[in-house]
């Protein structure tokens, strides 16, 4: 019998990471379905509204990560106590993808001289900027991002940190000890810990 | 004695609208506070990530609009029926917000031959992709975009519209028939006819 839920995005961490990490640390068992590029164009058509990560289950497909990602938080319990650490969560998480869409603007920016332009206001003003603020956060809920506790928005972080890096090139959250330490508290869940590890690049559909 | 919700924004309906729509849906009471665009660095500094619109009760400051709608319509009943759906409005209030953006890097791109090369994507692509999906979503859910009833999906969109068209210098919904049933179907709600008739631009704070 094939898993419950089956993932699709490319064969790389990017917008994907958070669901893998989400799924695994419930025990989730899913089908972590890459996709090679040159197979892209094919499966785009099929999309809903043309993009992936998408996830299946029950016979119906879900896209846009971060409704995914949340809908995953309530099956493995990863939500806030209440309406208002929701909207807490809520808000980090959406200042995370705030932030890295700052990052992935860099990144896919073909213009080599607005690029060079644009880098001195990112790693000048904007990461330094998100980086304290965040850093601060944590450091004030205790290791967690809200709530002094586990929650999604500590597994969106940690699954989009590498991301991040990758697109920065450089290790952007090297100065965030309280950022660091989200990641070494979420890698004590041990289902966390045992996917972290044994990640792969492997599996294509 | 002051109104319980405080909301914090500039003199524009920008993000903070679909948050004015969700709070007359319910009756709520708040003050409408209209920064001047002059008053803004002073205000900025004491913003959480520097940003607007915020909404302020209980004595706490809340941030990011779509987190803040999201805790307004669970206090109004304007969610979903199960998981599921609150998935599925989730996803279809981010794929709205991805739309907004990609009118708002038209809008405030501030070279005029890259925006012209844009214009062409935007308009000839981007736009009527979006629209053809979203009216599609809606004609399938009787002019509301998911599960047949009003929620608070409806809001952000009917919230977000008239931003868009300033953006755009140009009515993007006008071949959106569907869509504009949403709108018209929101305003058959005697509170949010109300808001719709009697906004204005004149609270400052």
């Amino acid at each position: 019998m094939s898993p419950p839920y089956k993932l699709t995005y490319f064969d790389i961490m990017g917008l994907a990471e958070p669901i893998r990490l989400l799924l695994s640390y419930g025990n989730l068992e899913f089908e972590d379905c890459r996709v090679p590029r040159e197979s892209w164009p094919n499966i785009k058509a099929n999309m809903p509204f043309g993009q992936v990560p998408v996830l299946e289950f029950n016979g119906k497909v879900y896209h846009q990560s971060i409704a995914i990602s949340r809908y995953l938080a309530k099956q493995v319990k990863l939500v806030g106590k209440d309406d208002i650490e929701d909207m807490e969560i809520d808000a980090i998480v959406d200042v995370l993808m705030d932030f890295r869409s700052k990052v992935a603007k860099y990144h896919y920016d073909g213009d080599e001289a607005a690029k060079e332009a644009y880098a001195k206001t990112l790693f000048g003003e904007i990461v330094p900027f998100y980086l304290e603020k965040l850093d601060k956060q944590a450091k004030e809920n205790g290791g967690y991002l809200v709530g002094g506790k586990l929650t999604w928005a500590d597994l969106i972080l940690v699954g989009t940190i590498d991301y991040m890096n990758f697109m920065a090139k450089k290790d952007l959250f090297a100065g965030a000890p309280n950022l660091i330490k989200v990641k070494e508290n979420a890698a004590l869940v041990p289902t966390i810990q045992k996917y972290l590890e044994t990640r792969s690049n492997n599996h294509r559909c």
